[in-house]
């Protein structure tokens, strides 16, 4: 603690230096503001910034960076906050770069179906502005009514639409970033097709904020489909339903979303919101949740009467389909608010499971049987459609964290077996702090060499959000 | 020419090792191999490798490696040699890997919609190979017939079905590579969404191989749709067309192939290809062949029909639809065989520019333009829903070619323009040899720094593909 008093008086005496840059009115050292900017969604973990500056523009957060990199002071850029992984923590004290003054919609280009945003913009208040003319915005993440674009870029964030039109990747064209030695650069350019150079631009997306600050935004859009039907069919048989989800895709069905709720995240969340939409009987495991999307109505019901056929083959039971508005957002609801009401419940620990979808019986199965081993208790949910699980666990008498190495070893024996179906560790919620432990089970060690000599192309002095996904 | 031969002789005292490797039979070093190995289908350029290795395994493309690296060998991936940069040139000499002999699919996973290929496999064949089993792989550049999975994977190609199924970045899920050292690596995993680490496998699609070298590739496949209409519609007026395309896609239509072609490359591929399905009157200047597809045949007539009516709006001509399987296949001949047939007809140089898809109509008005200033001719096709337009170059009386020096101030031109229309220079044949040039009219110094400084992390001793790209 001594060690960290004296680093945090070192970096505040650049203060007046950042005051300069962006306004005293916008650097924030008081115990208050510190506090409030030392957590995100991730477990329980809790670390200090020493100061909090909140800039404007691109060039202001150049002048930071040139500063920070001179003087080796480490540099958190954060969202909204709503991290699952930690990556927006200061763990490391310095300056804590907040992007929620940088919140603008710069342009809506209707004539090119691209949008070109500020970092700081709410995922759901661009979905609203484009939806406004005509297009569609398809990333959309639980969090989409709080988290901000540019946490969902340093994710690389999915969603229920995922299944069908991709995740945030597949979306960003371009992006202006702020490098660590305060170059201010373009990725790319506004274009559908880019051959000219590596792709830095996906290399940027989903690199957790630890290769460049990014600081404007060009996003595809597409016209937004006219319409949509939901159904959910309840499941006998956990491994049945997940069974069924291959079979959709292989019939050449390709749905819009098609998300798995287990019954017991489904009972926790039906009376953690109030809601009785989804009747819960004692001989349902599992529910799929199943949408379609498309401009012809008739082809739609067509579709989803198929999709309904061939799923009796999996013994599921009575299909219920959502009559009208009401009834999809009540449904969706349940979905989203699902991983909030299974963490109060005590399933504190989130994991962001993804294997190939046909694995995903496996995948459940071989949860199960970790849970008798090591003694935890899991619920599944998530993006069955893309074959990303994930799985909420608790344990009695424990407090049950990734941090805990009583935990270690478990799921270590979880992240194996995903491995071994060719699944990865995150799907969609990124390593940041909390599961860089684990990078090895899917990563040989020159394999991560080369991501720290990428990590040192672009950040000599390691300044850039250090210590996430990987220690240097 | 006296070092080159002495650099040759010390690759040759190789040869041995290299024998031991992957067999005699697959080591040469005869002119007519090196001939043959000198040339893609870029221009008219010429090197010769010192020596050409066929190996067959990752495996013994790692040995291979360790010794160049050790020995400071330059090493050059090829695929079909079907490239229009050049990428694939043993400009330094040295050794020549051809991936002619890594030509299996592995794996058609019908369960995941998954397929494991290597390098070698010739891109109709894969695409032919999942069709039978229903299912869809839709990267489909016109030298499909010939050109390697591999040398679409390190170009990033494209092709005219990328306007809504994306290009070959969007179907590589996971890559097994080679890098410079020798030691084999994945990328990622067989998952449709990843966020646990940077994105390699992206950086490494369109890396025109001076990254690693990539020995085998998972690929998400789609259920391959049903039906398909196609239609052709001439345009009075060049930009007209190009209007046209943008306003496609702003009513809401997602075409699966948006192509334009002017009167001038369709008079001359009509004549070579000896065909006269498309009449080419004296008002056309350009016509639009228009491609929708789906699983509900109704639904698609309405979409076309309602896309004919549209462009009624754009001065169009009578549209001509494509009445059965063999009218459909004579048109997309034309549409495949332009760029070869061009080029014999003298238009040499063929640009790859990518714009914003409503800036078409300001690219194609501002070719026009620089061609009565630079004195050139200029013929423009391509996939006009990306806003990709391939422009072919003719100028009577020089060897009008991107290394001729005279020609460097017209191209310099048309690349400022692109750049000033938000778009870049390559969309899909990549920069390679003969575009590196002008990498500077799009990025500043400081970008190809960072691009540098990745090449190095890879690469710290420049022995692979060095000098495509970039000039280290």
């Amino acid at each position: 603690m001594a060690v960290a008093e004296a680093e945090k008086s070192k970096f505040l005496v650049h203060l007046a230096e950042f005051k300069k840059i962006v306004g005293d009115a916008y650097v924030f050292t008081d115990e208050e503001s510190l506090d409030h900017y030392a957590h995100d969604e991730t477990e329980n973990l809790h670390f200090l910034p020493d100061i909090v500056i909140k800039p404007r523009t691109a060039a202001e957060i150049s002048s930071i960076m040139k500063i920070c990199n001179a003087n080796r002071i480490p540099v958190t850029p954060r969202g909204a906050g709503t991290g699952l992984s930690g990556g927006a923590l200061p763990q490391l004290g310095g300056v804590l770069i907040s992007f929620e003054r940088m919140n603008s919609i710069l342009e809506i280009d209707e004539r090119n179906l691209q949008v070109t945003v500020e970092p700081g913009v709410i995922t759901e208040v661009l979905q609203n502005a484009v939806k406004e003319k005509g297009l569609f915005y398809p990333p959309d993440p639980s969090s989409r009514g709080s988290c901000f674009i540019g946490g969902n870029i340093a994710e690389n964030s999915g969603g229920p639409k995922a299944v069908k039109y991709g995740v945030v990747k597949d979306y960003v064209l371009n992006l202006e970033v702020v490098l660590a030695n305060g170059e201010i650069m373009w990725t790319g350019a506004n274009v559908l097709k880019n051959s000219t150079g590596y792709n830095l631009t996906q290399l940027m997306v989903g690199s957790e904020g630890i290769l460049g600050l990014v600081t404007k935004i060009v996003l595809k859009l597409l016209p937004h489909p006219k319409h949509d039907l939901l159904m959910l069919v309840p499941f006998k048989d956990l491994e049945k339903a997940g069974e069924a989800v291959s079979a959709i895709f292989r019939a050449g069905f390709t749905p819009s979303a098609l998300e798995l709720v287990e019954i017991d995240a489904l009972k926790i969340v039906s009376s953690f919101v109030d809601s009785s939409v989804v009747p819960v009987t004692d001989e349902t495991a599992a529910h799929l949740i199943i949408e379609v999307d498309g401009n012809h109505p008739d082809a739609l019901m067509n579709e989803i009467e198929a999709i309904a056929e061939l799923l009796t083959q999996y013994d599921c039971g009575e299909v219920f389909f959502a009559d009208d508005a009401q009834q999809k957002a009540e449904l969706w609801k349940l979905r989203r608010r699902t991983a909030e009401a299974v963490k109060l419940a005590g399933y504190t620990i989130e994991e962001d499971t993804v294997v190939p979808r046909a694995e995903l019986p496996a995948l459940i199965k071989g949860v199960k049987e970790l849970g008798k081993q090591y003694d935890f208790k899991a619920v599944c949910y998530g993006h069955a459609g893309d074959g990303n699980l994930h799985i909420r666990i608790r344990k009695e008498g424990s407090i049950y964290s990734l941090n805990n190495p009583e935990v270690i070893p478990a799921l270590k024996a979880l992240f194996a077996l995903v491995k071994s179906l060719g699944g990865t560790i995150s799907g969609e919620h990124g390593i940041g702090l909390i599961q860089k432990e684990y990078m090895d089970v899917v990563f040989k060690p020159g394999d991560i060499e080369i991501m720290r000599a990428i990590k040192k192309a672009f950040d000599p002095n390691n300044i850039l959000n250090s210590g996430k996904i990987f220690d240097l």
